[in-house]
């Protein structure tokens, strides 16, 4: 038995037209001699709308309680597109988290996927040619439902192919696939044709948000090839895969950017153990993401030290730090007209030159770099958010992001 | 530990107002030192719109998909009122069918309940005070979720009471209780304190829907106490209960009525076995309930046969019996202003003269009677429509229901 796992979001079943390409999809797949196992989101915007609903009806609504209302958008998706399915002549059925079971923990609203039950799909799969699974929600062992967070259908998705020893698994969405960097900035954007998880998890961190981040990280642990490609043509999309020889080869695969960020930078602080674990303990336990830090080297006992958050928390993650900075006597300095650009390649890893190359390369446009951050595959900068445009297009026209890799 | 079942219909969870009525009901026993155990339906109409969906999306729904999309309705319910009694410090549960398990068979849209786990609930009481129940539904030893058709949910409740030792269950709905007839056709009908489960069946048969016929053959046969009363006042209302001798010395209970009938008559209908067999399994096969059946005495070998059916099925029963009566030579008459008055009472089991009184109390108003039918506890005439409101006066100023019993 040859199973693939396919899988739309919201928008792809938003409505009967929609819902007939998808059907195609799955057809064309059956035509192949696969058995189809068919993830769906909720409706756009049917999730948001019942957590509107519940926080009219409770002040705190309660986190098991609201994971069961809002499990059932899922339910209505696959239910109506397998009643279309079978109104074609196709062996389908529905089939809810629990019903399969897709175990989780209970951490309700973000739980995490235990177990799958490899047998119980296959069992199905004896009378069925298609499966249609709820994405975004599992059942905890007490059999109470619970859903995975934002964009859990994706993790749903490659949970279930990694379930089925690690089957093929498409994504579709409305591009084409992963690209070099945003075509929308740069008209020379290429689509990729295999990217590895590790670019994959630096370029989902950043916002080229083609795929949710922990879909990626399951991916990579279950070694699922994840393939991204659109609903709406039939164009091979991009492989998400293992590193192999040839990625290495390339020493950058893309340029992705962050508009959403704030730097906050503490001046003159003071270098002695405690002071920087105050200051982020405080951040995380009022739930602020920090994304880049930087600590310059201590001069005369004192050290500058910045990071940035997203817009929208800067208020608060200033109002959070104020206390601290208060008690030190230090200076406190922010922004919120800044963004991040990052060069990812799994080919930086056994290859220098490449910061150099990216700082010289924004250098000569006359874009200041006001902090840096660096990882093995990885090199971000912070830079002026009115710079983002030119820096895209210098940096991918810097590393030859048009041409492909021979 | 004190159980009591309480189910609100409908409109009773259409708005957050109406569902604070309905905490305060539930707080109201919790006072009294009961556990509380709600069943609640889908929100008015939300069950009619989810079949419209249905109908959008497959030309003949999968009845047993459509269950699951059927079921998501009282999913929100008791989701929402779960928070809502949660965010009021109350100790509360949403529990699906399936959660319990409401173990049903697999008749998709009218299953029957098999089962239901008394531990479960009665574990899930000792760290709640109220669990809040989805009505209508239940699930197949297989786990695919089934509903119980049409106003399932006062099944639903009483079922739960049947299981948890046939504790206490009080039905919620708009109007006070059980009358001795339609208070808006005549104004001196009185709200009965008790009522037998066989005069209940009677009732709910004839169109006075304060309770569905198959909830009330369920406490009948488990001995469920079921109070039917209002959600808009605290009166006591009207007990669903065994006969018992105080009910017997009350000749009539109610007068009930039913606009909702068409007459069917064939003429000179040859008087052999096996005729009135075929018509009556012909219109059984096309879903035609039929409902009085009267056949003359055969006179020269031929006999008038008349029935009556539901208006809107007039048309097809006429054309599902036409070529029977063809074969036969026969005539057929049919009449659509007519309607049905039933006068109903455990005491007439014990008593003669009831029909006598009926029929001349109809003779005294110049009302005609086309049809009679009798059970050991009704006594039904179909009359022509018109004189509808007359009829229930005259026979419920007869009976003297507006007086008490002493």
């Amino acid at each position: 038995m040859r199973i693939l796992v396919q899988k739309f979001g919201g928008t792809s079943v938003s409505d009967i037209d929609r819902l007939k390409m998808v059907r195609g999809k799955v057809c064309a797949e059956l035509d192949k001699g696969y058995k189809v196992l068919v993830v769906l989101s909720a409706r756009s915007g049917k999730t948001n709308k019942l957590i509107e609903l519940a926080g009219r009806w409770a002040k705190k609504p309660d986190p098991a309680e609201l994971d069961s209302l809002l499990s059932t958008g899922e339910q209505a998706s696959i239910v109506l597109f397998s009643m279309m399915l079978k109104d074609s002549g196709i062996r389908a059925k529905s089939l809810l988290g629990w019903q399969i079971p897709i175990l989780t923990d209970d951490s309700f609203g973000m739980a995490r996927i235990l177990s799958i039950s490899k047998e119980y799909i296959l069992k199905a799969f004896e009378d069925n040619d298609v499966l249609v699974v709820a994405g975004f929600q599992g059942v905890t062992k007490d059999g109470r439902i619970t859903t995975l967070g934002r964009g859990g259908s994706d993790t749903s998705a490659v949970a279930l192919a990694a379930a089925l020893d690690s089957c093929p698994c498409d994504i579709y969405t409305d591009v084409d696939g992963v690209y070099t960097t945003d075509p929308n900035l740069c008209s020379s954007a290429r689509k990729l044709d295999r990217v590895s998880y590790d670019e994959m998890l630096e370029m989902a961190s950043m916002g080229a948000k083609v795929l949710q981040i922990r879909s990626v990280e399951f991916s990579k642990k279950y070694n699922v090839p994840v393939q991204v490609r659109s609903t709406f043509n039939d164009h091979p999309g991009t492989l998400v895969t293992q590193e192999d020889a040839m990625m290495e080869s390339v020493l950058v695969s893309g340029i992705a950017y962050d508009r959403d960020q704030a730097r906050i930078t503490l001046c003159d602080l003071p270098d002695r153990p405690g002071v920087s674990a105050s200051v982020f303990s405080a951040l995380a336990e009022n739930g602020i993401v920090v994304d880049m830090i930087v600590q310059t080297a201590s001069r005369n006992g004192v050290t500058d030290m910045s990071f940035t958050v997203p817009k929208k928390s800067m208020e608060d993650a200033t109002a959070i730090v104020k206390p601290l900075v208060d008690s030190f006597g230090v200076g406190i300095d922010t922004a919120t007209n800044v963004a991040k650009v990052s060069v990812i390649g799994v080919g930086m890893r056994n290859h220098s030159g490449v910061a150099s190359r990216t700082f010289d390369a924004l250098f000569r446009e006359n874009i200041n770099i006001l902090m840096i951050s660096t990882s093995e595959i990885k090199i971000s900068c912070l830079i002026e958010e009115k710079y983002v445009e030119l820096a895209v297009r210098t940096l991918h026209d810097t590393f030859e992001l048009d041409k492909t890799a021979e």
